[in-house]
C-alpha cells in the first residue's frame, strides 16, 4: 500500500507573530484560507495515498488532532530529532504492518499551489519507488534564482519509461549565493529541493542501516517492541530517542545515496520561510501590494505585505517594500528584504522579558 | 464664581485609529496613562475654577458621563456648530445663574504636560478677566517652528502690575508656512494660539452680540427659556440649533476683538493633532523611538513612534521614521512626516467598504 507520511514536529520562528511557541508554522491559517498548511498536506496525502499518518512532537498530538480530527493517525515522538529519525520511526511502525509499504514523505509546513499537479508527479514517484526500489525524491522547477531553498543537481534521464520526466540526482546543492544561484537556474539542470521524497519503507530502513547505524538500531529496537503493542513501542521509543543523534534525511542519508532519482514537478511549490515568500504566493494588486486579510493603501503606498487576522484592518500610507504582519497580541514591521532579520526580533523579546509574545 | 467651560463635542479623524467614531480624541487614554485627554481637563478645571461644566454633542453624553461620573454638570447641544455657539450655550446658562460668572474656556482634547504651570496662568487670566473685563486668551511659548498650529502676535505689555507677562494681542495668524514659522519663532514677538480663553459671561455675550448677532439672539432665546427649567431651555435649542452658523470663536469673535489679552504660559502644551506630535511629549529611547505601550527595535529601527494597546507589542525591524499605531483592531503604518495623511486612508476606508474601522 501506499502512504503518507507527514513530518509535522516543526517549530520555528520564521513567520513570528503567526508562528508561536504553542503555534508552530504547519497549524498556520497562512493565505486567507479555512485549512492550515498541516491540513492541506493531510488532503493531499489522502489524495496520493491509500492511508495518512503524521508524525509529531508529544507536545504537538493535542494540537493536530483538534486541527485534523480524531480519527488521523498520529506518531508521537518523545524528543525531535530531525527529520531521519521521525522518518524511520514511520518507517518501522508502517514496515511492520506493511512490508511492502510505500512512503511519501511530506513535509507539512509547505504550500503547494496546484494540488492536481502534485498528483501527477507524486503518481510517478511512487510508481519508480515502487518498481525499481528507488529513493524518489521530488524536485520543483525553479522560478527564479532563490537564495533561500537548497538545490537537486540532474543527472542522466532514467533508461526506459519517462516517469514524468524523472532523472538521475548527481548531487544536492545547499542554499547557494545569488550568482551561483542566476547560474543554476540559468542552466536548466537543477531544480528546487523540496524534501518531499518517496521510497519504499524497507529501503529507506536499509539505507538508514549503512548510513546511519545507531539511529537503525534503537529503530529495529523499537520495532520488535511493537510486537508487543503500540504502548509498548512507545515506552521502547521515550528510553532511546534521546540517545539518538539529531540530523537531517537529507545529510544522514540521501546525499549518500548513489542511485536516487528526481521527479521534477511544476506545482506552485513554496516553502513559506519568510514572511517574504507570501510575494510568491498571494497575487499583488495593481499598486504591488500583497494582502491576505483587510488593507488600504494610499499616499502611494506600494510593493507591500500586508497579513491581518480576519475582521483587523491594516491602513498604509506612502510606505514602500515594507511587510507589516499582524497576528494575535503581535505586530512586526520590517523591510521585505529583511524578513530574514525576524528572528532578532524574536530573540529580542525574550531578552526584554517579553516572552509571553513568543 | 469661576467656572471651567470644558469643550468636549469634537469628532475627527487624525488620530485614527484610536480615535473613532464612536471615541472621539478627547475620550483616548493617549500616553499609557489612566485618564482620558479629557479627564486630565476636567481634572485641571477643578483645580483653577470653582465649578467645571461640559459642553459636548447629545450623543456623546453617556460616553462622557462614563468617563467622568455622573455628577460631572453636562450640557448637550442638539447639532455641533462650532466652538462660538458651544461657548455662548454655556455662557448664557451661567450668567443666567451668576451674572459675575468668569469662564475659563477649556479645550478638552490638548495636552498639559505641567498642570501648576497652567494653573498660575489661568490665575492671571481669571485675575484679569475678572478685573478688567479682558477677554484673555492663553498664548503657549513656542519650542520649535511648528507649521501646525495657529499663533498669536504679541503687541504691547499691559499697563500696571505684570499679570504673569501680559500683553495685548496684535493679530491671529493663521497655520504658517515652514519659513514664515522659523521667523516667528526666532522673533520671540509670537506665541502658540492655545484656544484657553478666559472672559466673564457677560463679556463674551456683549461681543457674540456685536460680531455674531444672529447666534447671539438665538443663545438670548435660550436664555429665556431657562426661566422654565433646563428642559425648556433644551427644547429651544433643539429648534434653534440647526439655524445657527457653525463658526469658531477665534473667526466668530476673538480676530474682532480690538482689547485682547494674552497671557503666555510654560506647561508643556500640545494639542495632539496628529501621530507625529506624540514625539514631542513621550520621552525617546536612546535609538530615538517614542514607545506607548509594549515595542522593541532591532536591526538599527530608529526614530520611530509606536502606539499599542495594553497587552499588545510591535516589534521593529531595521525601519526608520515610521509611525505604527495599533488600536483596538485596526493597524496604521505611515512615515512620520506624513501624519496628516491619516484623513486620506480613513476616507479610503470609507470608499472600501470598510466603515467599521471607522
Amino acid at each position: 500500500m501506499r502512504y503518507g507520511v507527514i513530518l509535522a514536529g516543526g517549530g520555528g520562528t520564521r513567520l513570528w507573530p503567526a508562528s508561536r511557541r504553542a503555534l508552530p508554522k504547519q497549524l498556520l491559517r497562512l493565505f486567507g484560507e479555512g485549512e492550515t498548511l498541516l491540513g492541506a498536506t493531510h488532503r493531499r496525502a489522502q489524495r496520493i495515498a491509500d492511508h495518512a499518518l503524521v508524525v509529531t512532537a508529544a507536545e504537538q498530538v493535542e494540537a493536530i488532532a483538534a486541527d485534523l480530527g480524531e480519527s488521523v493517525e498520529l506518531l508521537a515522538e518523545p524528543v525531535g530529532r530531525n527529520t531521519a529519525a521521525a522518518i524511520g520511526l514511520a518507517a518501522v511502525h508502517l514496515v511492520a504492518r506493511d512490508p511492502d509499504a510505500a512512503l511519501a514523505i511530506l513535509p507539512s509546513d509547505h504550500h503547494i499551489g496546484d494540488d492536481l499537479g502534485f498528483a501527477a508527479a507524486a503518481a510517478h514517484a511512487f510508481a519508480l519507488a515502487e518498481g525499481r526500489g528507488a529513493i524518489v525524491a521530488i524536485g520543483a522547477r525553479p522560478t527564479r534564482p532563490e537564495t533561500g531553498f537548497g538545490y537537486v543537481e540532474l543527472g542522466e534521464p532514467l533508461p526506459g519509461e519517462d516517469h514524468g520526466g524523472a532523472r538521475a540526482v548527481r548531487r544536492f546543492i545547499e542554499k547557494p549565493g545569488a550568482a551561483a544561484a542566476v547560474e543554476m537556474v540559468a542552466s536548466g539542470h537543477y531544480l528546487w529541493n523540496t524534501g518531499i521524497t518517496f521510497a519504499r519503507a524497507d529501503r529507506l530502513l536499509a539505507d538508514m542501516a549503512r548510513h546511519l547505524p545507531d539511529t537503525h538500531r534503537a529503530l529495529v529496537a523499537i520495532q520488535q517492541a511493537l510486537a508487543d503493542g503500540a504502548a509498548a513501542a512507545a515506552g521502547r521509543a521515550a528510553a532511546l530517542y534521546p540517545g539518538l543523534p539529531s540530523i537531517s534525511i537529507d545529510h544522514g542519508v540521501l546525499e549518500h545515496v548513489t542511485d536516487l532519482v528526481c521527479v521534477p514537478g511544476d506545482f506552485g511549490w513554496n516553502d513559506v520561510g519568510s514572511w517574504s515568500a507570501l510575494a510568491e504566493i498571494v497575487p499583488a494588486g495593481p499598486d504591488g501590494n500583497v494582502s491576505v486579510g483587510h488593507a488600504i493603501a494610499v499616499g502611494g503606498a506600494r510593493n507591500n505585505i500586508t497579513v491581518s487576522d480576519p475582521g483587523r484592518v491594516i491602513a498604509l500610507v506612502g510606505v514602500e517594500d515594507l511587510v507589516v504582519v499582524q497576528a494575535g497580541d503581535a505586530i512586526l514591521v520590517m523591510p521585505r528584504a529583511r524578513a530574514q532579520e525576524v528572528r532578532d526580533a524574536v530573540a529580542a523579546l525574550g531578552r526584554a522579558g517579553l516572552d509571553r509574545f513568543l
